[in-house]
This record gives structure tokens, C-alpha cells and sequence, in this order.
């Protein structure tokens, strides 16, 4: 998209091109960043600031900028580290194999600043280019699977990610990693972790908080972090890979089904719940420290392959105010439902009191109705703690309508429930497949001291 | 509810009565605990366990009872600190009032042993015979306003809390404790930050994770650590008053709109979110210290009460596999939507591939649609952290479509649209009120890195 008449006008002014770092002067605020191509439709100049954002800033008459230097190209961290063109890997028989499977996200992404684009990086050269200490502890073998952001992931994709992994594993490797985006990066591993089982070696999802042109990047550190430990340890299995702290010292080896992203911006965002970590890797040194058992590699162990996965679920978060009308849609149109119900009880409001009196019965007969035919779970938007609903009446009224506990949070249990649903329809055989512990899901009740301590 | 001819049988047999402990062995497993009245329909004995929980235990042919005490009244470590018998507590004029309103939960009730029941605290006499240490800070003025879970909780009640709080301050007090349910207190907090401003007074919110019958209850030093907090500080404002720690020797007073239950049954699972506490109290000592700037006490403070609330809108959690259908309840039943998206922008599903492809104008179609005549804004899923929709497109399609960043946590972007749209449906009024800050509630850059730190 071209910007209006009036900015090329005001651009052209003072021989400014796209991809120049500019000072613009408005209202006697200044702005100083790389003018990037238009992404918008309004009558803005878009920047990119030193902190690696984005902004629009309007223009109007008395809009003021200046030329600082030609086309920039700053690089970011994870870029300019040790830039250099690659142009094909040896294969070193001393070295353990990675199979690097890229699923999109910023992480294994560069980015042009003449465009203002992302492109992802398609081969394991141009990744070892951007990350060359990879090549210096395993051969890398990259292949492009998505280039997409991971809130459009959908189960297909994970269908084929699983698949992907099976493949990569009949073709030999030590371990592989999964580059992806980090928006709903712990769905992701949790569902990998139910559809690839009995795994003979580790796979790490990895993604990256910060874009490799910011300072703070993190993907760079991640990548050596996870390979690193899939050539030093004997770990197996699903699990993710990301900034143990905010410092670039070390990465944690997170558990695949109890683990969230609990942060928008921070690059330890993702942080184990109802658990601890399973590792924790030191960037600089050889050192790797578990604190969780764990399945041991073996290359002789078949995996377990099963993909099937019911798209008709949902996850529905209770609040004050929540009516039984709201789930007419889910009655007509789901198999399975997930309530992020309230407390440890998983309450819903279904003993409204007053001129709601009437609202009680509605909620329970309505959900009475849909668990005739539709599973229904409960879990805590707690996040934190194991659910208990034999305390409170209203958990006894909900689990006699139907509605069961699931000893997971609650993103676990709507891809857990997906799979389930894939496999089977009969309710029987749905609460025991979800009462039974594949991924290490099942909150324990031991496990109700681990949480997040105090700030001070 | 009666128990079965069954049960009452071997009751009977063993001249059990309700009340009585018993020990029961059922296929070589021991239980032993008080006998409850029937709260189920099927054939289980119900039983009070010394942990304080009742279990439910499906009777047999093999299954044995024997009575091991008469009607054993355990009482717990807040029913049982002190227990005394007050007749009429006498006003002590070198002393400050505090009012205390009941609104229910567990906090401020005692359990029945003989009828399984829980009985509200009416009466200051009730509450101060069951922590006689409030009388020793304050002048204690207890009102019942209602008898009910939190998760219960509608607008109503809150409209008729700010009202009590408005004629207790009417009245005269120092300070004002609101007993409450946990589950979801955090929702009354915040609401009741936006419906009484400027407040003369302290008004704190207290409740309990662990009911008075249990060793471990939380109740009692809640209550105190709130009133020392009234009876010494010059803080004033709403604010929540729960366990700093898993030990019992401080409380932590927490901002209203920064806080969340984060764990299902620990003693501290409220925990401020993107903010320092308030303030820690000490429960031995008479040491308080602050955190945060605060607006102090001044009686002359004229309040503001506003709590006009429109219940029409909703909260919406998106998770993959989002559909744009899934709206169409809410289109035709909402005046605002706050949705909790993904990661820092907030993102929702919006451009699937493949063969979803069609989705991605579905989605933004329906959006635009649904704003033309709704408020919809953006929260993110991650509860840490603020949102920023202008780094990727699909945060700057949304806004685009008319769903705005709303930078607060989702419950209280909730409470707060429900507030504002009780009192505008100008769109342009709307904006200006969720982006102006009324009760602390919007998440600022420079708190980014409060956090919950590392568990090791």
C-alpha cells in the first residue's frame, strides 16, 4: 500500500526514502526511527523506533522531518551476531543431528527492513547464518513448515506438525526442535504431546519473545539453549524450550501440558504451572540441572502416533453475570465443552439469587441437557491449584448435571478433550481417557505448593 | 435429605447418630471422621475428615462402622480461639469504628456439626466472640447484607454493597471491612473501586480460602490484619486484604484492580497482578509498610457514588479453533464484549489458512458488525503484562474492525465497560472513559516487570 500524496509530498521534501532513519518533529515532540512502508490507511508515517516498534505518527501542516542517515539496515542481535553467508553445511559424524522443523512465529524469521516483511528462514543454512553456534554443537537439518503466526494455528496444523515429527524421526535425528510462535505456543506443545507419545527422543518447542531485530531478542539464545540440551541429555519427550529469567543466562525445559504463556512482552513469559520446571539449561556452560524425573531417550522405542482431533469444542470462561442463554450456540454446535468455572470448585452462577431466583434451575436443566449428548468439563480460572468440587454444594449440583472435573488447566483440557473426542464418542470411555494421566497433565494434589512466590 | 433405609440401618446398628465420629472400613481402606447429614442422593455416608473436607463413601455389604465419640463438635481454630459468649459489646470512645458489612462466603460463618450447616455471623457480638482481637483494635459494627457465594454475586448485589458503604460513611466509621467469598472477590473489588470514588475512608475486602472448621482457616487473621491496617494507617480507598504468605504472619492489602485469585485453595492465592501490593501488614506486630503511593484519609471527602451497571455484555475467551459463529449470541444480546486474545497484541484467530481461508474475512466482517453498535475491547489471555496491538497486523486489523486495547486485566475490563455503559452509550464518551484511568486499574509500561518470579 503506497502512503497518500501528502506524506510522498512531505518524504520527497527532504530526499527521504523508505528504509532512511529520520527526525520527525511534531508539536514539539520528536520521533527518531526508520520510515517503513505504509501499513496503513491513515495519514501516518510509520516509524520504526529504536526499540525495535513500530509507530503511525499523523502528519499535519506543521509535521517537520529531517534525514539522519541512508537506508539503515539495522540489524538486531540475533541477525547481525556474527552475520555471515553460509553456503552449505558439512556434516560432522561426531555430532548428534537436529531436525529443525519451522512453524512460523518471529523466531526463525528475518526481517527486511527495505520492505518492512518478515521472511522466514526456508533452509539450515540460512539459519545457521543468523545462529551459527547451532552448527558448532549439532548438524542442523531445517525444513520450512508453516510460516504463520501461532494464533491462527488450527488442529490441521497440528495434525501435521505430529506427522512432521514421526517423519523426521524415521529419518534419523537425536532430537528436534519446533520453531514457533509463542501466542498459543503451550497449546501447541500440549497437543503434540498427546498426539506424538511413547517419543524415543525429545522434542522441544522454541519460540521467541523479542524479533531478531531488537537487542533483547531472545530467539537466538533459545535455539542454542534447546539444542544444547538435546545433545547433552538423555531427556524424551514433549516439552518447551524459553528464557528461564530476564537475564540471558539460562533456558528452562518446561513440561509440555503444564506449562502457560503468563506474560505478553517478558522473555520468560512462559512459566511451568502446578509444577516446576524439568530443567534448567545454563547458556554459557555445559551445565544442565533437572529437577522433575523423566523418560529416558531410547532409539529402539516405536512411538505412538494418533492425530484424530474433533474441532467441534470450545472453552468458555465464567464471569459474574454468565446466563445459561449464552450456550445455545455450544448446545447445537459442540461435542465437548470446557468451563472455566470459579475457585477450587469450579463454580458457576447458577444460585443467583433475588429476581434471578429463576436462574438457577435454568442454568442446571439447560446443562443437564447439553450432557446428554455433549462432554462437559470443568476446570479453574484459578490457573494456579487443583480443582475440587465436592466441597461446595453448587459443585455437587454441576457434577450432577453432568458436568465432571478435569485436573488440568484449562487450555490442556480443550486440546485434551479435542483428542479424546477424535478417538471416541462414548461418554464412558471420554471420562476415563480423561481421568487418565498420557502427558504428565493430571494436577496432583502434591503438587499444589508450586506457584508463583511473592514479588518482595 | 434423609439417608437411605440402608444406611439408616447400619447407623442404627451401631447406635451411630449424625454428629457422631465414627471409623469406617470399607475393602481393607480406614476413614474416620464426623458423620454428616446426607448432602447427596446416592448411597454414600458423608463424612467431615479431620482436614476439614467431606467425603462421600459408597456403602456395601463388607462395609464396617464403629463409633469412636459422641457428637464431637471439633471446633475450629477461629470458632475455637476464643470462644466466649459476648452479651452486648460495649462502645469504647478512645477507639476507631469500624463497620463490618457480611456478604457472605465462608469467612464470616460458623459450621453446625449437627446439621452440616453454615451459619452467617448477624450480629458484632457473633463475629467478635469468634475473633475477640477486633474488639481489642476497634469498635466493632457488624451489618448482614447477604448470605451467599461469591460466585453468585450479580451487579445488584454490587449496586447494593456501594450503597452500604456510602451509609456506614453516612453514618460514621473509620473504616470499613466487607466480608466476602473468594471466588470471585476480585470482581467486587474492582467494580466497587469504580462505583464509590473518592473515599474518605479505608474500605477492605476480606475472605477466607479455608473455612472456620479447618486448622489451617485463613478468616480470623484476614480480619484482624484489616482492621489494624483501618485503626493504624491513614490509607484510604478500596483495596483487598488476604494472607501475603503461606505462613500466618502477614497480610498483604492489594490493589482492586490489580489483583486476581491465582490458586484454587492457598491461603495467599490473591496476588496483585502487573503491581507491587499496597502495603504488608504484620500480624504479630504493629508493623505496616507501604509499597505504592496511596490518596490518604480525609474525613471531609465528599464520595462519589455511581453504580448505574448495564448487564448486557460479556467476556469472551478466544483459544484455536475460534470460530466468527460463536458471536452471533452475543451480537444480538451485547452492548459491550471484552475479549481475552492472545499474547501482547491480543490476538484473535483471524487469518486461518488453508482451508479455512474464508474465516479470516468471516471474523473480521462479523467484528465489523458487531462494533457498529457495540463497545468491544481487547485483553490478553497471558493476565501479565500489557497489551500492545499495534506491533502485528492482525492487532491492527482488529482495531481496524473497532475492537480497541483495553489495558487492564480482563476481569476488571469487564466490570469496568458494565460501569460505564450503565451510564453512556455514546461511543465517543465510551472510548474516552475505558482510557482514562478512575481506580488504578490501567496496566502502565514501567510495571511490566512486576512478575512472578522464578520458583527456584
Amino acid at each position: 500500500m503506497d502512503y497518500s500524496k501528502t506524506i510522498l509530498d512531505l518524504l520527497k521534501k527532504s530526499s527521504v526514502k523508505i528504509g532512511d532513519k529520520i527526525l520527525m518533529t511534531k508539536s514539539e515532540k520528536e520521533y527518531s526511527g526508520i520510515v517503513m512502508p505504509n501499513t496503513g490507511s491513515s495519514e501516518c508515517i510509520v516509524l520504526k523506533l529504536d526499540s525495535g516498534y513500530n509507530i503511525g505518527i499523523e502528519i499535519d501542516e506543521k509535521t517537520h522531518i529531517k534525514k539522519l542517515s541512508e537506508e539503515a539496515h539495522v540489524e538486531g542481535k540475533m541477525v547481525s551476531r556474527k552475520l555471515q553467508r553460509i553456503e552449505k553445511l558439512k556434516f560432522d559424524p561426531k555430532k548428534p543431528t537436529i531436525a529443525i522443523l519451522n512453524a512460523g512465529g518471529t523466531i526463525a524469521s528475518r526481517i527486511d527492513y527495505r520492505t518492512g516483511g518478515v521472511t522466514p528462514v526456508f533452509t539450515s543454512e540460512e539459519l545457521v547464518s543468523m545462529v551459527p553456534e547451532l552448527a558448532e554443537i549439532a548438524n542442523i537439518r531445517c525444513k520450512m513448515v508453516f510460516q504463520m503466526w501461532s494464533e491462527d494455528m488450527e488442529p490441521e496444523h497440528w495434525q501435521i506438525l505430529a506427522k512432521e515429527i514421526a517423519e523426521e524421526i524415521e529419518e534419523g535425528c537425536e532430537g528436534i526442535i519446533i520453531t514457533h510462535g509463542t501466542d498459543y505456543l503451550h497449546y501447541t506443545a500440549a497437543i503434540l504431546a498427546f498426539m506424538v507419545q511413547s517419543l524415543p527422543i525429545p522434542v522441544l518447542i522454541v519460540g521467541s519473545q523479542r524479533s531478531s531485530d531488537r537487542g533483547s531478542s531472545d530467539g537466538a539464545m533459545n535455539l542454542i539453549c534447546a539444542s544444547k540440551f538435546i545433545a547433552s541429555s538423555d531427556f524424551s519427550g514433549v516439552a518447551i524450550c524459553m528464557h528461564a529469567n530476564s537475564s540471558d543466562n539460562s533456558c528452562y525445559i518446561l513440561p509440555a501440558c503444564k506449562t502457560r504463556k503468563m506474560h505478553t512482552s517478558r522473555r520468560d513469559a512462559f512459566r511451568p504451572i502446578n509444577s516446576k520446571p524439568i530443567a534448567i539449561v545454563d547458556y554459557k556452560s555445559e551445565k544442565i540441572e533437572f529437577f522433575l524425573d523423566y523418560q529416558k531417550k531410547d532409539y529402539k522405542r516405536k512411538l505412538i502416533l494418533e492425530t484424530r482431533y474433533d474441532k467441534k469444542i470450545a472453552l468458555i470462561k465464567s464471569y459474574p453475570g454468565f446466563r445459561a442463554e449464552q450456550l445455545d450456540w455450544y448446545e447445537k454446535n459442540c461435542n465437548g465443552i470446557i468451563f472455566e468455572g470459579s475457585g477450587m470448585a469450579g463454580n458457576l452462577p447458577i444460585n443467583i439469587l433475588d429476581d434471578h431466583t429463576k436462574h438457577h434451575k435454568d442454568f442446571l436443566e439447560k446443562l443437564k441437557k447439553i450432557t446428554e449428548k455433549t462432554a462437559v468439563y470443568m476446570t479453574s480460572q484459578c490457573i494456579f491449584g487443583r480443582l475440587n468440587m465436592n466441597v461446595y454444594t453448587t459443585g455437587r449440583d454441576l457434577q450432577a448435571a453432568g458436568c465432571q472435573p478435569a485436573y488440568m488447566i484449562p487450555e490442556v483440557a480443550l486440546v485434551k478433550l479435542g483428542w479424546i473426542l477424535g478417538q471416541t464418542k462414548d461418554p464412558k470411555q471420554i471420562k476415563e481417557m480423561m481421568e487418565k494421566d498420557f502427558a504428565g497433565e493430571i494436577i496432583e494434589r502434591s503438587e499444589l505448593d508450586e506457584f508463583p512466590p511473592n514479588d518482595l
